[in-house]
Parts: C-alpha cells; sequence; structure tokens
C-alpha cells in the first residue's frame, strides 16, 4: 500500500511516527510505505519508500518535510504512483483550501482518502462521497470528529442496524477545559490564558471558542451518520465567549455544570453551551471529548477518549488504513 | 440469508422481533430468513421463511416455538440449508451443553455462526475458532460481553491498529444495580429482592452475584481481544456477596464507591469488588454496563451501554449478521 502524505504538522509527523511503531502490523498486509510527501512549501518523492523519522528530523531541523520546491501537491500526486493519499493539512474553512483540491484530485482518479482536513467534510461532503462512489474509492474521516474516539466508524459500522435517533457530545477539547477550569473558579479569560499557555488553544483561538470546530464536526456527523445534506453554514452556532462567572455559579448551585455540547439528529443541528446535571455523562472535566448517541434498539451508548493529540489523532488515521487494507485485499 | 435460531427464550424472541422490524435493511443483502428454529422441546423448519412475529405468538401461547418435537438440534441443522446459526440457547458454564455442541456443528459444516452464549466461549474459545478458521467459517459474539454495549467488535475492529493494555469494566447490570442500591443504603439481602422483583436478577442470582458470569465475560474478553488461551477456571474471582453495609460506608467516607470490577490484560484476569471514586468512569449507578480500554497510541478510551435486555441483547446479534451479510457479500 503506497501512501501520500499532504501536510507535515503535528498529524502527519503523528501519523510517519505511529506508520514507523507499527512496521510488523503494516508489513502484514503487503507493506506499507510513504512514496511521498508535501508540506505547504516542499515535497520529496521516491517509489521505494521514505524513511519516516528521517522526515520528521528533516521537518525539525529544517522547517521544511522534503528537499524539492513544492509548487503544487497535484503535481506531486501526478508524478508518483499512489493508493491512498492521507490529507492531514490544515482546517480552511472558507474555501477547503488546497486541501480540497488535492482531495477531489485523489478520489477522481480512483484513489483512496484518508482525512482529518475538517474544512473539505463540512463544505463538501456529498460531493466528496459522491466522487468516491464514481470512482470506487474509498473516502474515509474517523480523526475528523473526536480525535481518538472512533465515533465515526462506531456509528457507520458498528451500529449500522441501529436507527440512531440523536448525537450529543463535546467534540471541542479546548472549550471543555476552558470550561472545567472555570467550574474552579477561574474567569474566562484566566482560563483561556491557562489553557493557550499548555498548548491545548492556539495564540488565536477563535476557531474553537467560537464553537466554528465544534459546528464542522456536527456537520461531518450529521452528514455521514444522519445521511443529511447540510452545510457549515446551516448549523446554529453559540460559541463559549459569553459565558459568564456568575452564569457557572449559578449552574453550581442547582448542581449542574455548563459544556459546550454539539447536538445532531434528523432535525436538530446546533452547537451551544448548555447546562449539564454533575455526574451526567456530557458533564466530564478536562480536554476529553464524549458523545452520548441514542439509538432505538441499543438505548444509549456513550463514548469517550482524547479529542485530540499527535498520536491520538494518527491513531484514527491508522484504523481507516486497516479498514482500507482489509477492504483492498 | 438462511438463519437457524437456537433457543427461543428471551433473546431469541428479541432477535426474532427484531428481525421483524428490520425487514428493509435486511432484504437489501438479498433478503434474510428464518429457515429453521428451536427450542429445548420443540422445533419448526420451513426452508421459505418462518414468520418471526407468528414463532414469538406460539411461543408465548404454548410454551413452545414449534409444533414438532425436538429430539436433537443437530438433526435440525442436518435437515435443512442454511447459512448462519444464531445460538442464544441458555449458558451452561459447566460443560457447553447443546449450545456448545450446535455451535461445532455449524462451524465443522462451514456455517457461519452468531452467538450470546457465554458457556461455550468461555470453555472453549481457541478450539472453537480453530473450528471457524479451518472450515472457513465466521464466529462472531458481540452480545456475549456487555450486551448492547460494542466492546468486542470495537476492540477487534475499530481499534484493530492498538495495542490494547487493560480493559477494565463493570459487565454485571445486576451487581451494578445491587451495589448502586447499597449505595442508598440499602443491605445486601433487600437491594438482591429488589433486583429480583424488577427482574434484573434470577431466583438463584448465584450466578451474578458470585462474579460467575462477569468472570465468563473477562475469560471471552481475554481469549478475543488479548488473544491468550485461558479458561474460566483461571480467572480469581470474587463475588459481591461479602460487600457489607459497613464497607460501603467506609468507601463513602473517602468519596468512593465499591464496584464489581472485571480485569483483563496480558498478565491479569480478575473479578473483584473494588473502591472506585465518585466521577471516575467505573463509578456508574444502575444497570448499565462500562468498560475502560486502555491503549498504546489513542490513550483510554471509555465505552457505555445497557448489558442486557432483549432488544439490546437482540441489537448485538443484529450488528453481528449485519458484519457477516457485508463480509459474504
Amino acid at each position: 500500500m503506497r501512501i501520500v502524505i499532504s501536510g507535515f504538522g503535528t498529524v502527519g509527523q503523528g501519523f510517519a511516527e505511529v506508520l514507523s511503531l507499527r512496521s510488523d502490523l503494516l508489513n502484514a498486509g503487503g507493506g506499507v510505505r510513504i512514496v511521498a510527501v508535501f508540506d505547504s512549501k516542499s515535497y520529496a518523492v521516491d517509489e521505494n519508500g521514505l524513511d519516516p523519522i528521517m522526515l520528521i528530523e528533516r521537518k525539525n531541523a529544517t522547517g521544511s518535510v522534503g528537499t524539492e520546491k513544492l509548487s503544487s501537491g497535484i503535481e506531486v500526486l501526478d508524478s508518483v504512483g499512489y493508493d491512498v493519499l492521507v490529507e492531514v493539512s490544515p482546517t480552511n474553512i472558507e474555501n477547503g483550501g488546497d486541501g480540497l483540491k488535492n482531495i477531489e484530485h485523489a478520489l477522481r482518479n480512483g484513489k483512496d482518502v484518508i482525512t482529518v482536513n475538517k474544512g473539505p467534510l463540512a463544505l463538501k461532503f456529498k460531493e466528496l462521497n459522491k466522487l468516491a462512489e464514481k470512482n470506487n474509492a474509498i473516502l474515509r474521516f474517523e480523526g475528523s470528529v473526536g480525535g481518538a474516539m472512533p465515533i465515526i466508524n462506531l456509528c457507520s459500522e458498528n451500529l449500522k442496524g441501529e436507527k440512531i435517533t440523536s448525537i450529543r457530545g463535546i467534540f471541542n477539547g479546548t472549550c471543555n477545559f476552558i470550561l472545567s477550569r472555570m467550574d474552579g473558579g477561574l474567569p474566562f479569560e484566566q482560563a483561556l490564558k491557562e489553557a493557550q499557555q499548555l498548548g491545548y488553544a492556539e495564540s488565536d483561538p477563535t476557531y474553537d471558542i467560537e464553537g466554528i470546530d465544534t459546528a464542522c464536526k456536527v456537520v461531518i456527523l450529521a452528514n455521514s451518520v444522519f445521511r443529511r445534506n447540510v452545510r457549515f453554514s446551516d448549523v446554529s452556532i453559540t460559541g463559549i465567549t459569553s459565558v459568564s462567572e456568575d452564569a457557572i455559579a449559578l449552574a453550581a448551585d442547582q448542581n449542574m455544570v455548563i459544556r459546550l455540547i454539539g447536538e445532531v439528529s434528523d432535525t436538530v443541528l446546533e452547537v451551544s453551551p448548555r447546562l449539564i446535571p454533575k455526574g451526567h455523562p456530557l458533564s466530564i472535566s478536562g480536554t476529553l471529548n464524549t458523545a452520548k448517541i441514542l439509538t432505538d434498539l441499543a438505548g444509549p451508548i456513550t463514548i469517550s477518549g482524547k479529542g485530540a493529540g499527535r498520536k491520538e489523532t494518527a491513531s484514527a488515521i491508522l484504523s481507516d488504513l486497516i479498514a482500507i487494507m482489509d477492504r483492498r485485499r
């Protein structure tokens, strides 16, 4: 299985590292090798396979994953024989950016695609799935929602026989960390600063705290699990910037906490801070993600796991890769 | 897909009901029909398909699922063409009983088997899997651990790329209900009586409260997820009969609860009441099952769901049936 990695930030490097850790597992499927990789500025190609650890070292030493100057990702894709594109470039929620173009190009050529890039999925879910189907390609995206928490494949494979009536969950660890710290009496600004110091929040935290990231995930769940045809602009979004210390204190008086909840069903598509009773599965503290899936036969199923992180997101990509290897065998 | 159902108690009836509810889904796979069914006394065969609702009505009206007197399940299996045996007769932990014989017979003939019968799995896991492999048959058993909580397939499929280092969980809803009621101040005997009145505990509750049921599940997890080769007799078992009101009160003083925990890893195989901090995922109250799965890449993943119930267990069987249909397509 010949892989191209597009994007070599935290997730791309994590995936390369995981590939090197799992050589035994991956060799069993006829061998997995990275035949090309590119970031925003550079690329490297080797039909015989690039050494994942060397790539990480070069990226860390020089800031570039490759030795050649990149003109476009599509040119790299066209220059090499490959089976799977792993698209992990930064999310662009405006127009999908180059990530979207690369995914479309790969699917159009019948190549399988694994992505955790929420932009293309939130903007063009239906189109991308049609393109995949038409070209007999597989498109998988477990890591795009919930990081290492396996919610997409849990719903679409293990629970395939269920009628899923709703999913409510915490899909952004940064917001949950901030709200958990506010439970302890910290004001919003201070909790945010702490999240930034610990590396949980970006220097520009808009994407997380305004609920945009959670909304992208809600769209992906709506389109994949509920087979709806919705876009990012369809989501009713309220972030956590307006959650005051007073509101947190009032909630605590009633034995409740405030959590940023994404909810999706056949009719609902919402992101908002909500009152959750302490002890409820959705009252968890810290950076974990969790989701409560309501089904008609199995009843409620709750899952939680690490929503982000280098190895954690890479593990979701690995699970998609193994599923593709199984299907293509 | 032609199905034989062996056993027509709560789970068998629940599965028949679910088949009738999901006719659309199941017709999509070329059609699913029940070509034979038997319980301990009777059987019915129809190559064109038996009506699931009629079977449930007959069982309720007459106590027998069939109109013919059963001499042996194997005779029924030999008399009809079928693809999948759904073995849901009562668990026999002494020697596996007729359930084990029927499973062996089906696998030997290259038929796929779905079972929730913990006896055969806890006693002969390795042998049954070898038999399946040798005869190119599929053996699935999602409902045998955790009911509707999809832990088996989650670990062996979604988390296939992970090194799972341990699983700790609550695998018996009856014990958890009793311990939860004891948290509220009820003595053991009274909590047990309440569980019996609500239908959560059998009139002879030994199997649950002595930890035997949990031990069977621990064995199944050890053999399937950890690929160990252990038997029921290898498990270190302590039930909940010795958990006193004093112990519960002492735990509460330290902000802890007592829960019956099954733990399995490469080296551990244990069932025992343990102190769990309140708020920990394993501190849940009521009849839910839950499991905390530790992995090397994804970190901890926690899942919970209904551990028992007619439709709930049937939903696990349905998920196995859909997986078999996908694989055989």
